[in-house]
């Protein structure tokens, strides 16, 4: 076998950016569960009439065939999914009679689309869901919460005393709001207007505007005030007023006005210089069955990357027939927001290894005292291992170095001793009771300072 | 949407008991972590060259193709990886300039195979691999190495002061052995001797002797030798003088005789009650290119769920013509341990949440407040959740019992106060300093005394 080389789109990590995925990965399950988010994971496939509900993503399904199957064998009909929303209403309408509503849920795993792979776009994803659904109601205060869960999830990640991932902005809309505006205002077709505003982050104002009267059938005054509501963002409820000052009112208009300011009001309190809420009436999430609460989330300096963090309320995530399970969530890119930050080497760990202390070799006659060594380290929760080989010290030590262990253990002529190998310094040690600093006990996530970080 | 029906092989959990599985990953992941090993992930596909190699396994491929692919296209000639070891020796050789070696690499994943379903077969599942990799060459004590650490991870999981699974019980042998004792008898197939003792578990001895003289050539007395030697299985170095006891010599297999005897003395001092490791001069593992040390493992009294942990030595996991890349490795099918137990309902969690408390309402308006009480709850890691609605408390107190969380939280005329529901008892408590029992903290897993266990 020759080397092999890369899939595109399929991106893998060495193990030192692993760790930082799955440091990544255990500090959003943690700050799901203190917030009383069961974790559940549900199968790679699903059947190709669940996949295609959602006619625009059909192009992008990878659908499984067995090598000797003939046609409509009975692995036909099924494919990998796309995102976790799909087999997550799945998941409730099978399992909801085991179920306790309203039911918090956290998922984390990877989804498949056959898309051309490019930058922040891959074929293989992690993503990590949060949804609340309640079964026939579901309160708008479980919209406050998702949002508020997600920024301290997000708030875990971001800036150099946590993880050390660059800030987050989290951009909340509500399609009650808009759509409610644009019906008040007269508008033809509220769902055309509503897929041509969001537009805006791909279209310059004057191509959209004229799009809103030549296809949405909107006069010129109505497209300018439908582009004014698009312009307005703040991140506190300031931005009702500026709504109410462009002359439109309607009972939907209110309810999203309402909504809005409820849960910015809520989520203000949050906000730190890496992680904050603002209310942004641009975004719309084009095509999705979001009923009311949406939001979109930007990485600080890589904005490049397209919203990274999506999600909202549907009234009917899940409908059986005779009972609707209205949900509201939100995904976070977990791939899209780590690949590009990994590759570029913005984050790394400072081991390739979970070994805080290698067990040097004097001989090999001497591997099991070294292996009993190793074993009253690891009884203490010490993350060792034993050299390979007894080659010279000064070998093992570069050994260890190597792969970012900072200890190596010796077993002298005086005793047992330990050396701190960044600072040289030796000092006597008993297996039974010697521990390593708190900070060593474990890799940590390293943040370049000199890699080229960001979209400049 | 109707209600959806299970795909048979492909298991899912409910909450409590994909916590049982959460708990049975961590253990093994933090387990592997302890003995220096890092974590990997691959990608879920390969090219189908890859995972064509061993013919035996083609037919359980699922292959991918996008939906709306013409034939050849890019995506063509991918599959979903049916095991851990392939994906793994491509990496390695992929990567072989960045890792450092000898490599020792944990990987807890889904892996897919199109077979037909049946009890302990699925079709998706998950399986937890170490192995340890070598550049050229690869010293004998990492077979012992990957055997403790196998049986230390085991440990773990067995027994009721851990996770509560039924005892493992490991076995071993060693292709050199059997095969140099074939050799050394004279049989004309070695290959084919082997395989057909690997039928010694599911045919009657009188069969297989049939065959060993019918097919692989043997003189009866060839044959009974041979079928003496897979009746030896000793729990120390004893096996040894059995064997030479069949008056059989041949360098390979005094080789294999030594490397097992090794084996077997450095692990006996590992062994519980609950976790034990034999040498089993029955075991083949069949048709895999294994080149020395096996493994397979029993669960105690699911002994017809075959062999849950299995491996090997490979001289050569992978090569890519210039260099060649010894491994030992070895497998655990948590699927195949799990679904079963959980299915019968030996397993669970005794709650569907991870909240340590529900913080209850007394009207909407306090929602703010009981926000605030949860938030300084969790800023001191304890996972809690603000009810629903302010419901009667009664109606709360019922809502936390269904999901078998601990305690209520109250907000009084006396202040705050918080309740074991399990005992009744309530108490004064203070959000910013009030603590649960440790053993609160997190969900248990709970082993259930009245489910139908195992294979009687």
């Amino acid at each position: 076998m020759t080397k092999p080389t890369p899939l595109s789109g399929f991106p893998e990590f060495l193990p030192a950016q692993r760790f930082v995925e799955q440091q990544v990965i255990a500090t959003l399950a943690r700050a799901f569960e203190l917030h009383g988010f069961a974790n559940v994971e549900t199968r790679a496939v699903e059947p190709m009439d669940q996949l295609l509900r959602k006619g625009d993503t059909s192009k992008e399904v990878y659908v499984l065939r067995r090598l000797q199957e003939e046609d409509g064998g009975r692995d036909a009909g099924m494919g990998l999914h796309f995102d976790l929303t799909v087999p997550f209403a799945r998941y409730v309408l099978e399992n909801a009679g085991k179920l306790e509503f309203p039911f918090r849920r956290y998922q984390i795993q990877k989804v498949w689309r056959g898309e051309r792979p490019q930058e922040g776009r891959f074929r293989e994803f992690t993503q990590a869901d949060i949804d609340i659904v309640g079964k026939d109601v579901l309160p708008f205060h479980h919209d406050v919460e998702v949002t508020r869960v997600m920024l301290d999830a997000l708030a875990q990640l971001a800036g150099s005393d946590s993880i050390g991932l660059p800030g987050f902005r989290l951009q909340v809309n509500n399609r009650k709001l808009i759509q409610g505006f644009y019906a008040a205002l007269g508008a033809p077709d509220v769902d055309e207007v509503m897929r041509l505003i969001d537009k805006l982050d791909k279209l310059p104002v004057a191509e959209v505007k004229k799009l809103l009267v030549g296809e949405a059938g909107l006069t010129d005054e109505q497209a300018d005030r439908c582009l004014g509501l698009a312009t307005i963002s703040a991140g506190d409820d300031s931005f009702v007023e500026r709504v109410r000052a462009l002359g439109v009112s309607g009972e939907l208009l209110e309810e999203g006005l309402d909504e809005l300011a409820t849960l910015i009001r809520a989520c203000a309190p949050l906000n730190t210089d890496k992680v904050s809420v603002i209310a942004d009436l641009s975004i719309a999430r084009g095509l999705d069955y979001y009923t009311g609460t949406v939001f979109e989330t930007r990485l600080d300096g890589y904005e490049s990357l397209g919203s990274i963090c999506s999600g909202g309320r549907y009234d009917a995530l899940a409908s059986d027939g005779r009972t609707t399970y209205p949900g509201v969530g939100i995904s976070l890119g977990v791939s899209r927001v780590l690949v590009p930050l990994v590759q570029r080497g913005f984050l790394t760990a400072d081991r390739q290894v979970p070994s805080v202390v290698l067990v040097a070799l004097n001989d090999e006659e001497s591997r099991p005292a070294a292996d009993a060594t190793a074993t009253a380290l690891r009884a203490r929760g010490i993350a060792c291992e034993v050299a390979a080989t007894a080659a010279k010290f000064g070998k093992q030590i570069r050994f260890a170095e190597r792969r970012g262990i900072p200890y190596v253990w010796f077993d002298t002529a005086e005793g047992h001793q330990v050396k701190d190998i960044r600072s040289g310094n030796q000092v006597a040690a008993d297996a039974a009771t010697w521990e390593p600093p708190k900070a060593d006990l474990r890799p940590s996530v390293v943040v370049a300072t000199d890699a080229s970080t960001g979209d400049n």
